[in-house]
């Protein structure tokens, strides 16, 4: 290979070291090799690298870390290359070397007596869903990309998704860590333990750190016992403010078995339809807003007169103006397809300048009325359709190009719209990044948001835990 | 005062100075004045100290700390000074200055929307769950010192407690921290926000660091729907592995509804039962072991059937020999009155040696055979009583003395129980600090018991965020 003809003789050494440490099969240079590790499924941001190292197992990674740190190579961990904010992608200089995780996908131990399993960080979260159901058991993390992003990823970013109401982020859902340290010290956390105080929780310090303060080889996680009874309900309101009077009343009388509360605008169900005619409309009139809403619980029974309870007193506090539970699990499936679809019909509306943020729960309303507005103040005619997590504070406003206009001249308009989102964020006490994290999309927005003594606390500790600047440089600081 | 006549100029200073923070009045040197804050209730562990100082609000602790560590002066943060660990109470030099953070017990602000409540860290937690409850939410952080803890202390000790199993530790309550960093900065991350992705979790670090790390102002907690229906039933069992099936029934049948699973043997009974006679005894006969089991919901009924539904369930599987369900409230109370009174009647039973351990939830059947025997191969005629959180396989395996042995002597044994006891927790994976922390209790059982190289970071950790030592010195590590 010609790239390969012009690397200078301490770089033929760097990667023949390499190669002893995870076989010559394992270090991959030539670019159709690399290709898939360099590009991100969007195409924001493409990298070049020295190197796609490809370790097999917790001392491999070791082995790369202490050469890399000992020699000045910089390391970009990477799970299954599904993040959002660009924290998986190498720089353009082509000196990074990309850590990719994917080949440590063993499942070591499903417990389902102490209703935990000890995974590889490569493990595929879908495959690891399998592997809890094989025990009768659930891990309940759910995201869009849960065929291809792997456990480690969730972790290092902290993922979200739409269990976070009941279940928590990835951070809740993690009891152990093994962790390998810039030097290449391996931090062996696979406690297996409900509860631990012997000292300082150093597993929280790296769960959400974007691979920038250690790389994440292994995990204890909690599972959780099967639902066997699920409840489904499409649900037509008014306003922001009606969906958040439901959600209060569904958490007073539903508590735990509120697994789900999605909303999304009429425009979010009219892109769907767009792209999707044939797909049933799951309510007969035009509603302002809709919100998906499950209730799901290991008992067998009870589960269906407690949605229709609910429901019912939703329509007599005038909460609602319309419901449709599902009947079936076919109808279930009809459901999510409106809110799984919405995305990628979102995408193919043309550009889409892009928000993931969160305030107070009780301040979704104020947020949506200010942001909605500010939104068309910016480019009259754009089509904002805010959507996502609704009981978890989390608005992914996005704002869709206005109907024929231009794509790039939209797309221009980014930075400024942003502007004017994160202001209305901050007003209300919200976060810029509610669940997908810092990456390189946003650390340059992060000192104008963050706490400042915050700040000189996460700059201080990525000094102390990786001096030489080895791991993920760039990103998040 | 002779002690304040001895000191010298510089120290006056020093107090002259505080004064000028905290005001006259909330500098104490008086040794009637301090005492309370000196001893621990338990008479483990008495400090001496240049002073206890009182700030009213987080500027004054942050101007405490600037002065403290610019001067050499050491901190004990304080809250209601009920820890186990002796994390709370100062060494003999009488050089450390005790901050008592109790005149700090405002509660800003209970918002429902939200779920959400914003307390100073002096609140008490009985006081916390009143403020929930006059709002229609629980916070269900539950301990036997509710009555006097505070939120900062539980915090700051990620305290447990018998809602763990439903709600997590303290660490899971919280969302939001105000910490003062060592050099008097202040870090204000009082959010209410569910998700933020905006850089390193810097909250986790500090929750249950033992005030070493910074020192809890104020926080943000998790408010939940207030549970309207309750069923508690006292259930007979013939061995803890019987325990652990019924705990995983329980799960599997009521999942989130199941809210409490403490655990105790027989003796633990005799015990409660000999110093409070005229107590009912729940069940006709005697089992060797026993299970309070609580479900609680925010639906108004269903939960009666769910909960003979298990117990018949249990009963055709032999799980259980004999269970009753409450029928009254009264009869809650009583059945609580069973495990809330042990630890005192344990303690009227002469010396006790305690372990506070946890191991995998799976494991705690293999853990008490091994530690049951081991128990009284040390001392022949010993009378262990472990009890506590079987869900979260954390038992307090509290050894009574033989009775009518020498208290002293038989205390006097304590290293030697301990040594054996946590050898078999090592070998179960487990922890021997589950709940109650480090403090100077365990400090010097550490390097034996945690991964060097957690513990290596652990210290690089404190030398980065506290490098003059002004935080809580001789604490955790």
């Amino acid at each position: 290979m010609s790239a390969t003809l012009r690397r200078l003789p301490q770089t033929n050494d760097f990667l023949n070291r390499l190669r002893d440490i995870v076989g010559v099969a394992h270090v991959l240079t030539d670019a159709q090799d690399t290709l898939p590790y360099l590009d991100e499924p969007r195409g924001l941001w493409h990298g070049q690298a020295l190197c796609v190292v490809r370790p097999g197992c917790t001392e491999e990674v070791s082995g790369i870390l202490a050469l890399c740190d000992s020699t000045g190579h910089c390391v970009v961990p990477q799970g299954g290359n599904t993040g959002l904010v660009g924290g998986q992608v190498p720089d353009c200089s082509g000196k990074q070397v990309v850590l990719s995780l994917t080949r440590m996908n063993r499942i070591r131990e499903v417990d389902p007596g102490s209703n935990t399993a000890t995974v590889d960080a490569g493990v595929i979260l879908a495959q690891l869903h399998a592997a809890a159901e094989a025990a009768d058991r659930l891990f309940p993390l759910s995201l869009a990309s849960e065929g291809s992003c792997t456990i480690g990823g969730n972790l290092a970013t902290n993922a979200g998704g739409t269990a976070v109401l009941a279940y928590g982020n990835a951070r809740d859902l993690v009891i152990g860590l093994e962790v390998v340290l810039a030097d290449g010290r391996v931090l062996s956390g696979l406690s297996k333990l409900r509860k631990d105080n012997t000292g300082y929780d150093l597993r929280n310090l790296f769960v959400g750190s974007e691979g920038t303060l250690g790389i994440i080889t292994a995990a204890v996680v909690k599972l959780f016992p099967r639902p066997r009874a699920m409840a489904t309900a499409f649900i037509g309101l008014a306003s922001p403010q009606h969906c958040l009077d439901l959600l209060l009343l569904a958490q007073s009388i539903a508590g735990p078995d509120l697994k789900t509360f999605e909303f999304m605008p009429q425009l979010g169900l009219d892109m769907v339809a767009g792209w999707h005619p044939k797909l049933s409309v799951p309510l007969p009139d035009r509603h302002d807003w809709y919100v998906l809403m499950e209730l799901a619980s290991p008992a067998q029974d009870g589960l269906a007169d407690t949605m229709i309870r609910l429901l019912a007193a939703a329509a007599d506090q005038g909460i609602v103006e319309n419901a449709v539970v599902a009947l079936s699990l076919e109808q279930r499936t009809l459901f999510w397809r409106w809110r799984e679809y919405l995305p990628d019909a979102q995408q193919r509306e043309g550009g889409s300048i892009k928000h993931d943020i969160s305030v107070p729960v009780a301040l979704v309303p104020r947020f949506l009325e200010q942001a909605l507005r500010a939104a068309g103040d910016v480019v009259p005619g754009a089509r904002p359709v805010p959507f996502g997590h609704l009981g978890d504070g989390n608005v992914h406003f996005n704002v869709s190009q206005p109907v024929g206009a231009d794509r790039d001249g939209f797309l221009a308009r980014w930075s400024e719209m942003n502007v004017k989102i994160h202001a209305i964020v901050v007003a209300c006490g919200g976060s810029i990044s509610a669940e997908h994290g810092i990456g390189v999309l946003k650390r340059d927005l992060l000192p104008d948001f963050k706490d400042k003594v915050a700040l000189d606390v996460m700059r201080v500790l990525k000094r102390t835990l990786d001096p030489h600047g080895t791991l993920n440089p760039g990103k998040v600081l």
